[in-house]
């Protein structure tokens, strides 16, 4: 096989990619960022990563308060992570404009999301200067899953949780629903 | 609102993840791993990361190499894609097993898989030992789409590029079929 390829400008064209709503703070100030430069990065310690632009007014708060909350939306939160992929802190208080309810987490500083069926605490571990982005690496400390989307068994559904993806090529959000196979 | 939420042990619960094929090697020695704990980490410079194990057969040539290609496997692709993720290269050649294409690279030393509707040429910039896994940063140098998976305006249309995801939440690949909204 020898496909015709067509050349892209070299960017972040990776597809498809999370879309998270991190939640940092403290008694004096939380916000909300949307994020879509997120992984898991290593299973042991389980550590993850997420990259934000210093100017971005959560870049200050994650820096002081030292943790965030990765916390995985469904897709009928979507047009709250638009808004706090859109808008700047600075001009808004994102719980007040989306509604979105900040819980207290177990162990860290940062606030989760209520309404996001899965919530990740991570303390921040490791900033590095990538470029325009940093990256910073957080110990996953605790996560929290909704009941109301567990299956009969008590483990995670898929279906239930009804995720979908960030596709920086086309600036697309797309759903995640249709189960293909076990690893 | 006040969900009840059950407590997860703290790991990669990370969802959704991009599931992808890289492919490394040089002359001597070639090999293909698949890989989740990807991400676009800068966009200026671009910069993306993959999270390796080092005791990984691809891990020796991403040093000695020091570029890959973040391949993007369509669902069509999906079995090589597991088998390339749960086969050692140790073992067996994975473009032999798998029947996968191998095609040179433009920049850099790494084939490309041309049967993936996406291809990225990254080139080693850092390499940071996150834990049992360690991120190999790489600068994104060129790209390469299908021409196949473009719309009619040369643009790239993800219905066409059939992607999927991994899930290491439940260890399941999901289809990414449904178009929700624009950025």
């Amino acid at each position: 096989m020898n496909l015709l390829k067509r050349e892209l400008k070299p960017g972040t064209v990776l597809v498809p990619c999370p879309a998270v709503i991190v939640s940092v703070g403290d008694e004096t100030e939380t916000n909300l960022i949307t994020l879509s430069w997120v992984a898991n990065l290593c299973s042991k310690p389980p550590r993850m990563g997420i990259g934000v632009v210093p100017k971005r007014h959560s870049y200050d708060i994650l820096k002081r308060v030292g943790d965030f909350v990765i916390n995985v939306p469904s897709q009928d939160l979507i047009e709250e992570t638009v808004l706090c992929g859109t808008k700047s802190g600075r001009d808004l208080d994102k719980f007040d404009a989306t509604g979105l309810t900040a819980k207290p987490s177990t162990l860290i500083s940062s606030p989760m999301i209520d309404e996001c069926p899965l919530n990740i605490e991570c303390r921040t571990w490791k900033v590095i200067e990538v470029g325009t982005h940093h990256l910073f690496i957080g110990d996953v400390v605790a996560a929290h899953i909704d009941e109301s989307v567990l299956d009969e068994q008590g483990e995670p559904d898929l279906a239930k949780m009804s995720l979908f993806t960030y596709n920086p090529l086309v600036g697309q959000y797309w759903a995640v629903n249709e189960f293909l196979r076990d690893w």
